[in-house]
């Protein structure tokens, strides 16, 4: 996306340093599956051509991006990365030369953006402009940004929850999971996360409210934990894993349960994933399992905003984040993610301001 | 059900042929799992008790029953037969004494009895009067009953149907199959089914109207069959069987489309059911599986009723029955519906009037 070094009297140039995909990934990713380089940027944008050059701030680390370093034959459903160019994920950052109307030199944004110092973004309409600066900037990664739009709008508009119910959240701790059982908790729910060490399970149950928590490495029978944990059943599952932790849940939900599906992490470096068995359940217990997409929601991230923002101000939501600083320290942080090595949401802090 | 020989003076008593179940069943049932054998009953319905005694006419053989001739640990979606007694499902019978106020001898009925030529009801809310005689009597077992109303819901109310969409319907030459078909091309969807003999696929295409159909068994790859006869995708998967197929057609959905689901006939007899490895494409293409049963649907059963029954009389549905005669057949009828031997909706005949 940054452009190579120019001819281009008086435009000042810059060594641009950033995160390349060297080669595609089959099984799990490693750090040597990436490589932090340096080329240069031209701090210009092309005359009367809408596009605007970012100085990235924070960049996001999402188990998603595991599907975007495998080369797929057919289209998936995000693009495959292309070796050798910058990694793309969401990020904040702010707008240091711009042609566009609506976005002017200093503006602070989140959106899709480069692993990389400066990005010229051709086609700046899915960046949104940053309104609130008295929460940390970084926010605009998870609680603010893409996590936190998922965690709504999976639990609200396809968990469809009702005060009382019961809600497990797996992968509890991660950028989404945190905020989906504090979400729950607010609208009266009974809440159990599970996640994968017995720190983060502390965290569940003292820094964001969760009614339980259990260390999943620790259970020998997924199935059995959860009966203990929730002897009456299980309403809404927030599915983030899948594979086995999926089907012991099927085992246990109630009837009209449902299940917003975000995502599968616990999958996503098996060459061939598991099988779930007892998908009668479904029919069993009338259940409803429902893949989303955040960027279906995107027209109405103004209405999550200010809603979120309103209980991080009042103390309502807890946050907590795992900054990784620099773009050298990315590759390891992004893989971090598939160990569970990561405490909260993952990012990259590129350059601080 | 039925009484046992009874001493009350005046009252008479006739034999009752029965079929009963003889032992529980792990894997694929037979025969000699089912007996039947002849009792008694009393032609009374004890005074003040708002029970009624039925004749049956005709009960259906539903795939569903294969859940309960298990022996459950904990309890399932629908009772286990219990061994010694009749087997139990819906069918079409004549009320032949009654203490119930809104019943009355010569009343036609449908809803669920046992397999056996007589049945004393004792709480009869959930039989439904039979208001059209200008259709087969036959048809409540199967196009204006259970499965009637299982099509109509579940392609209507669950699978949300637009115009022009791709449709794909598993055993579809089934009592379900069928007619989800059917209803589908009224709604102006393209439609492909699946079914077990040319025989089937041939009906499906010359009697139901669907666009295509093809033999699932001649399929070396479901995976490139579906490709084949939906090479847009499919937005819409009416889902009856389960295992290897669902997998298939997971690969072949589009994005938003959805699996309302109330059967899985290819898991029933599996000791160990197969397990589904993709449900990634869940999130990826941001789908809807959707268990659901028809008892949730039975307070639309005017409606469905006079829906179907116009369709019916307008000539807009066709509607194919395999009858057995008498109750010593209902047994091989049953076993049947698992390796597809039946074309059609499966029935038997106890008594034809």
């Amino acid at each position: 996306m940054a452009a190579a070094a120019g001819t281009t009297e008086g435009v000042q140039e810059l060594p641009n340093r950033r995160v390349i995909l060297k080669r595609y990934v089959t099984g799990f990713p490693t750090e040597d599956d990436m490589e932090v380089v340096t080329g240069t940027v031209r701090l210009a944008v092309p005359p009367g051509s809408a596009a605007v050059l970012l100085k990235n701030l924070y960049v996001s680390c999402d188990p998603y991006m595991r599907g975007r370093m495998t080369k797929h034959d057919r289209p998936s459903y995000v693009p495959d990365f292309v070796l050798g160019e910058a990694l793309l994920n969401f990020g904040v950052s702010k707008v240091i030369a711009s042609e566009h109307q609506d976005l002017k030199v200093g503006d602070l944004v989140w959106g899709m953006t480069g692993w990389e110092e400066y990005t010229l973004i051709s086609n700046p309409q899915s960046l949104f402009k940053i309104s609130h600066t008295d929460v940390p900037l970084s926010y605009y990664t998870g609680v603010l940004g893409m996590p936190g739009l998922t965690a709504w709008a999976g639990f609200f508009d396809v968990g469809k929850p009702k005060k009382g119910e019961y809600v497990f959240v797996s992968a509890a701790s991660g950028a989404v999971g945190q905020l989906v059982g504090q979400l729950a908790k607010l609208t009266g729910c009974y809440v159990v996360g599970s996640a994968g060490s017995d720190e983060k399970v502390n965290l569940l149950k003292t820094k964001f409210g969760f009614d339980d928590a259990f260390n999943y490495k620790k259970e020998q029978d997924l199935n059995a934990a959860l009966k203990r944990y929730f002897p009456q059943g299980i309403d809404i599952y927030f599915e983030n894993v899948g594979g086995p932790m999926l089907e012991a849940v099927l085992s246990n939900m109630r009837n009209h349960g449902r299940i917003p599906t975000c995502g599968m992490i616990s999958q996503y470096n098996l060459e061939q994933p598991e099988g779930v068995h007892n998908l009668f359940e479904i029919v069993a217990k009338r259940l409803r399992v429902e893949g989303f997409m955040v960027f279906d929601y995107f027209s109405q991230y103004r209405k999550f905003e200010e809603e979120m923002v309103g209980y991080l101000n009042e103390g309502k939501i807890s946050y907590i984040e795992d900054i990784a600083d620099g773009l050298e320290n990315a590759p390891g942080a992004l893989i971090g993610l598939y160990s569970g090595r990561n405490v909260g949401k993952q990012l990259v802090a590129v350059a601080r301001e």
